[in-house]
C-alpha cells in the first residue's frame, strides 16, 4: 500500500504549499496566480486586468443550518467571496454558484438562498452568471466563485508593505466570532431543552454581533474610498481568517515584519460585552476571531492622513517593520509577545 | 413553519428553472449569461469574449473512491469541466480548483489527484490559476471552474440548429456507462467477498470502456478542427447526461426537434459486449448513457461534407426537424419513438 500521511500531520498551510507546485502550463497574459486573494490576468483591454477568485463552503464545517436563516447564509458567502476581489483593489462583476442540495432542504429553502445571493449581488452590482445545481446525500455544499477588474494601475497585492508605513483596518474586528459565540450557547441551550420548540431564540440583545456573524458585508466603500480619493495602499488583505493568521500572509508575502499596538485594535463595546458574558479575553476575538470581512492595508504616514479626509471608517493598528522574522504585539502594558514568521 | 416542498417534487429542472429568476445587477458586457454550458461575456479586447463555467463534484453522488484512482479523478474532473469551455467553441485557459478534504484522506491522495489535474492541464495547456483547500466532515467534495476565451465570430451555442441541419456526434457513446456497469460489479463482488481483499480486480477485458468511465479525454481535437478547416457548427453542446437529455437541451434552446436514427448512433464493440454480458440494451447505453463528454453539433449537409476532410471521428446520427415539440427516433426496424419537447 502506499504511504498514508494523515493532513492533520502537517496542516493544511503545507498542504496548500504542496498544491502550489501544480500549475498546469502557464499562460502569457498571468499577472498573478496561485497565493494571492485571487488570481489576476490581463483582460485583453488596455491598461485593464481581469482578477477570479473561488470559494468552498460545507455546511458543519463552514456554517451551521440551525442558526443560519438560508437568505443571511446565500448573503454571507457571497460577501465572503467578493472580499477577496476588492481585496486586490479590484471590483466584482460576475458571480457562479454551485450548490449541492440534500433531500433534508427544500425548494423553499432554496428560494431563500438564492433571495439573499441576488440582494448581495444588487449591493455590490454583480450579475448572478451561471453555476451548478446538484444533489447531495446530507450535507448542504456550495461553491462560489466571482470575477472582477482592475485597471492595471490600481492593482494591489498581499506584496508591497514597506518599511514604516502603517498598518490599518477598517471596522472593527472580532465581532462576527462574538456573534458565533452567541449563537453557539443558544444552540447549546436550545439543544438540552429538548423541549422541541423550534430555535427561534431572543437575540435583540445581541443584534450588532449576531448580524456581523450571520451577514457580514464585504468593504465595497472603502474600494470605493480610495479610488475616490486617488489613493492606492501599498499592500493589502481580507480578514477572513483572522487579524493575526491574514496579517502573516501579508507580511510573509511583503518579505516583512510588523509591530501591532494591541490596545490600538478596534473592537465593538457590543464585542467586548459579549467577552465579558463569555468570561473571555476580548483581545483573542480581535486576533484570532475569523469571518469579519473587514480590510487590512499597509500605507505611509501621510498617504494615510489624507486618505480619511475621503473615508474615516479605519483605525491605524501598528507599523510594518525591517525584521522579516518577527510579528510583535506590543500590549500597552509594557509587555510585549513576539511571534516568528 | 414556512411551506415545504421536496425538491423531488418538483425535479431538479424545475428548480434550476426557479434559480435561473435571480440575476442580480446585469453588466453590459454580457454575452450569454445563465442557460448556456458556460456564461459568455466581451473580454475587453476587440472581437474577443471570454467563457467561464463552474461545476460541483461530489463523493458518492458523482464520483465513488472505491474505485476511482486519485490521478484519475483529478484528470477526470478536469475534463468535465473544460468540456463546457470547448462546446461554446472555445478554449479553455484557467482552471481553479476547490477541494474540502476529509481526515480519511492522505497528503499522497491529494497529490495523486493534483498530479491528475495537472496533467488533464498541460494536455488542455491550462494554467492552474489558484482555488480553495478546506476541511470537510466526511466526504471529498470539488468544485472546479474553468474560463476561456473564444473570438466572437466563432462563438458557438446550444441555440442556432436550423431545420433539415445534420446532427452529429464524436466519438462513440456509451462507453463511459458500460465502463461504470464493471466497475460497480466488481465492487459489489468485492464487498460481497468479505475476504479483505484490496479492491484491484482485473479489468484488463474492459480497458477501453474503463477508461472511458474513469479517464474521458475532453474534444479540444474538435474544437481545433473546426478552426482549421474553417468550419462553424450552428449549434453545439457536450454530451455529459446523456444523449438524449443533452439533445433535448439543445432542442429546446434551438426551438427546433430532431429525428435520430438510430442504428448510426455509434457505439463501440467494447461497450456493445458489456451490454450483452450485462443482458441490457446498447441503445440504452448509448442514449441515456452520461459522462462520455463527446460532443453533440449540428451542421448543413455541405460544411460536414467540407468539415469532414479536415476530421472525421464524427457520425451523423439524425436531422434537425421544424417540429419543435418533437424528438423522434427512428429505430430502423420500421418503428419510432416520440418524446415530448
Amino acid at each position: 500500500m502506499d504511504e498514508f500521511q494523515e493532513i492533520q500531520e502537517i496542516g493544511f498551510p503545507a498542504l496548500i504549499d504542496k498544491i502550489k507546485n501544480y500549475r498546469g502550463t502557464a499562460q502569457k497574459d498571468t499577472v498573478h496566480g496561485i497565493g494571492e486573494d485571487a488570481a489576476v490576468y490581463k483582460s485583453g483591454a488596455k491598461g485593464k486586468l481581469s482578477t477570479i477568485t473561488s470559494e468552498m463552503f460545507l455546511e458543519g464545517v463552514h456554517f451551521d443550518l440551525t442558526y443560519s436563516p438560508f437568505q443571511h447564509l446565500g448573503y454571507k458567502l457571497v460577501s465572503a467571496t467578493i472580499s477577496d476581489i476588492y481585496a486586490m483593489n479590484s471590483l466584482p462583476q460576475r458571480l457562479l454558484v454551485n450548490i449541492a442540495i440534500p433531500n433534508k432542504i427544500s425548494v423553499q429553502m432554496i428560494e431563500q438562498f438564492f433571495n439573499g445571493v441576488e440582494t448581495a449581488c444588487k449591493d455590490h452590482q454583480i450579475e448572478l452568471a451561471g453555476g451548478d445545481t446538484t444533489a447531495s446525500h446530507q450535507l448542504l455544499a456550495v461553491s462560489m466563485t466571482a470575477t472582477g477588474s482592475a485597471d492595471e494601475k490600481d492593482l494591489v497585492q498581499r506584496k508591497g508593505a514597506l518599511n514604516e508605513e502603517l498598518i490599518c483596518v477598517t471596522g472593527d474586528l472580532g465581532s462576527a466570532l462574538a456573534g458565533l459565540r452567541i449563537l453557539m450557547r443558544e444552540k447549546k441551550e436550545w439543544q438540552e431543552s429538548e423541549g422541541g420548540h423550534y430555535f427561534q431564540p431572543d437575540l435583540s440583545e445581541y443584534e450588532y454581533v449576531v448580524k456581523r456573524q450571520l451577514m457580514p458585508q464585504a468593504r465595497q466603500d472603502l474600494i470605493n474610498a480610495f479610488n475616490e480619493a486617488g489613493k492606492k495602499p501599498s499592500s493589502m488583505i481580507d480578514l477572513s481568517k483572522g487579524l493575526l493568521a491574514d496579517l502573516k500572509q501579508l507580511l510573509s508575502s511583503s518579505g516583512t515584519g510588523a509591530e501591532i499596538y494591541s490596545p490600538a485594535v478596534p473592537v465593538s463595546l457590543d464585542t467586548r460585552h459579549v467577552a465579558d458574558e463569555m468570561k473571555e479575553d476580548v483581545d483573542k476575538y480581535a486576533f484570532y476571531g475569523g469571518e469579519d470581512y473587514e480590510i487590512l492595508f499597509t500605507m505611509s504616514e501621510t498617504d494615510a492622513g489624507e486618505f480619511r479626509k475621503t473615508f474615516d471608517d479605519f483605525t491605524v493598528i501598528g507599523k510594518i517593520t525591517s525584521d522579516n522574522k518577527t510579528l510583535r504585539i506590543n500590549t500597552g502594558e509594557g509587555e510585549t509577545a513576539e511571534y516568528d514568521l
